[in-house]
């Protein structure tokens, strides 16, 4: 008789793992059944602000694989706007409840998969449910925004957050023909990105005519008679406008996990161990609703990021389609590109690095994209965070106008094998006019890292 | 009293470490002497297609620092026009001879740096040294070049060897407006790229005009009545032609380095201690006339790039300045820009790596280097080569319309770790919709490569 998996959670993570164990087992020895709260399977959540800035123009663009895609081409049981409500982990069966007709049903299992994801931080403040509200979590989400914005041709937006989807948010507001108030309570948006780097974000986006509003607290939110936003009170005055936009983070949606009893750690994480296996048999998990292994911390965090999903997903659907693979952790490499920059980081910023324990020595340089004499040469400004003692790389962040972006990712490699920053300076990257100057901008910085690190002496 | 160092040749490795040695040793300690046969220093060869082709605008953004400013701010007795000419190693006296005058002068010094860079190979053909046949190794001959152009408003040019510089210089004869015959005696163009990726090259160079004559060889080269070159004579036929480019490729310029008796070893190249030394005493090497050490095959190669040379010359000039640094050799990263395509390596190819005396396993990919839904995504092909009993990474090549070839630096981090594929396959990249799909090509590439390791089986 075949096994049953039962997938709850239908986007990266939960998909992926479907239909990698899928890949490695036939429907008559594994039927997967896979529960998704929306409408929508394998939508890329990362792509919304650019659906509802209009750069991407369709809302099916953002979809991947459809429930029917699924069910047609890899037999899986995919029932949508299906909500799991309570996990027996003893009897091992789950219960869910149909959301269109309400129906609920008992699902026993063989072996579970948590795919939930995260839930959208709403900060508890007056108003903060009230029509005109909006989260981008969802494609849905997404479409009651893009309706409003219709519908309603608001003038003005407020965005509440100043993190990566805030400020694609804001920008997408901006391009939308909005004016835009972007409210966040540190002193620079973006504060994953140290604060020497966080000021010239700053000046761009001010540059874009987005008001910022740093260092200010958000109160309350105000609606109309008819109930709808009409201002957000702040620590520093009230700002008028059409609707509100949460920016204000995610954290891991783990209730489901909680409430059976399934151990959760940082950040309220599901732990799981290499295979993606939590302590309870029977029960895995994958993607933004887990915690994951931090290779520079070595500490366990929480990190809600399609890339981390899609690959913890194919490791769970390996490991449960009878393979043996293990995820071999994080080290909070991220990028976005907003208000004609790119902006990028790796491993510890320079706060985050003495909070780990390490002492960490800095070197910030400002180099071109190009060789000098190559038309269309950019600005990159490269930061690099060294460990004293060793030299060792701990992080590195990078904010370019065009063409730096992507050179993130060799310094993730670069901290994946924890090379010294004075080693980095020599290696051998490409070289030609049109795509760096002879030094690579991530050399000079290395090496400026590495004479920092030597003046700094032992 | 000071010590005296002599570096013969004032490019990228020359003055690199010319400059290094006086930024540790002041000018009443350490006297500089650099002698450069041509009229410029630390020049950007690998520029001088950008400037023929007409996408860089002035001979002078190819100079980083001109003969002035070297004795201006760094103390640096620069000697352009000047040859040496002769070398004693036991008596330690460089010989050198004014090119525009004609006067000799014996220079004694204690240490001496070679840096006489790679000569252009003119493969023995009759008529190879006409008017008409032009090198594009210095500035010199970019010059004669563009003088040619405007003189003679030539209708064709004939271009031999399809190498960077020869593909380079093809584009930049087609820019200018001229047709353009490419002959190369290989198969494909750019052989240091693998048949199967060489094939899009090619398509690419035809789609802009180029006529390419792939396995043919030159014979000889025809002069009309002026003596000018009227035609190249080639295994299959007769080329009319109004000019001739050689892109025959360089070998290290170590002629002088013999004479001496100064030991020369792969491709002639001046053999060197990680510290850039030579066996013999008081003589140092840097740039395109030494060997280099190849951290994949571990034999020593020689590569004429001034990626390579800079970082010697660094090396040579922190030694010299009295400081210790070693250069921990090459990976045979390069990169450039031609028709459309971004054309990037690093490691080894198919057959080099079966000629290290590697088994290698490949594999092929095409992805995208957006997320699909995002305007402008372009493709990339990424091969990877990996050693089939580890699974080590041995190599990776792109060929790519935009956006894909700094994405060759990743690789080239994780060859220098000697990263395995399977490992590769789960870094921790970065991800936006607007610079990658949410699994990164090169990570796509990555785990191809360990699935085929692991169907090659031990």
């Amino acid at each position: 008789m075949a096994e049953r998996l039962v997938v709850v959670g239908g986007d990266a993570a939960g998909m992926s793992a479907a239909s990698q164990a899928r890949r490695h087992r036939a429907p008559d020895d594994l039927e997967i059944v896979a529960i998704e709260r929306g409408g929508d399977t394998s939508y890329a959540a990362c792509g919304i602000p650019y659906w509802v800035g209009g750069t991407v123009q369709d809302r099916d663009d953002l979809v991947a694989r459809s429930p029917e895609e699924f069910r047609r081409d890899h037999d899986i049981d995919v029932r949508i706007r299906t909500e799991a409500t309570e996990l027996d982990v003893d009897a091992r069966t789950v219960t869910i409840r149909d959301l269109t007709f309400g129906g609920e049903e008992q699902l026993s299992y063989d072996h579970l998969l948590l795919a939930t994801g995260a839930d959208p931080i709403r900060p508890p403040l007056p108003g903060i449910d009230a029509p005109g509200v909006f989260g981008v979590q969802t494609l849905d989400d997404g479409q009651e925004l893009l309706d409003a914005l219709a519908d309603r041709d608001p003038k003005r937006a407020v965005v509440i957050g100043a993190g990566y989807i805030g400020l694609e948010m804001a920008e997408a507001m901006i391009q939308r023909g909005l004016s835009v108030d972007l409210v966040e309570r540190f002193d620079q948006p973006m504060s994953t990105i140290d604060p020497d780097l966080g000021e010239r974000i700053a000046e761009a986006m001010r540059g874009m005519g987005i008001e910022l509003h740093l260092g200010v607290d958000v109160t309350a939110i105000e609606t109309d008679d008819e109930g709808w936003v009409r201002s957000v009170h702040t620590s520093e005055g009230e700002l008028t406008t059409d609707l509100v936009i949460l920016g204000t983070g995610a954290r891991p949606a783990s209730e489901l996990a909680v409430s059976a009893g399934v151990p959760t750690g940082a950040r309220g994480g599901v732990v799981v161990d290499r295979r993606q296996q939590t302590p309870v048999d029977g029960v895995w998990a994958a993607g933004d609703c887990t915690q994951v292994f931090h290779r520079v911390t070595r500490e366990p965090t929480a990190i809600a990021l399609g890339t981390i999903a899609n690959k913890q997903g194919r490791i769970a659907g390996t490991n449960l389609g009878g393979g043996y693979a293990t995820f071999p952790g994080v080290l909070g490499t991220a990028v976005t590109k907003v208000c004609g920059l790119e902006i990028s980081r790796t491993g510890l910023g320079e706060h985050e690095a003495r909070q780990a324990g390490f002492e960490p020595i800095c070197a910030t340089v400002r180099s071109t994209t190009r060789a000098g004499y190559y038309p269309g040469a950019r600005w990159a400004t490269i930061k690099v965070i060294a460990e004293r003692r060793t030299g060792r790389l701990l992080g590195a962040q990078i904010v370019s106008e065009e063409g730096g972006a992507k050179r993130i990712d060799v310094f993730a490699m670069a901290l994946w094998c924890e090379v010294p920053v004075e080693e980095l300076a020599y290696v051998d990257l490409s070289y030609a006019p049109p795509f760096s100057p002879v030094w690579d901008p991530v050399l000079i910085a290395a090496r400026k890292a590495a004479d920092a690190v030597r003046e700094a002496g032992v």
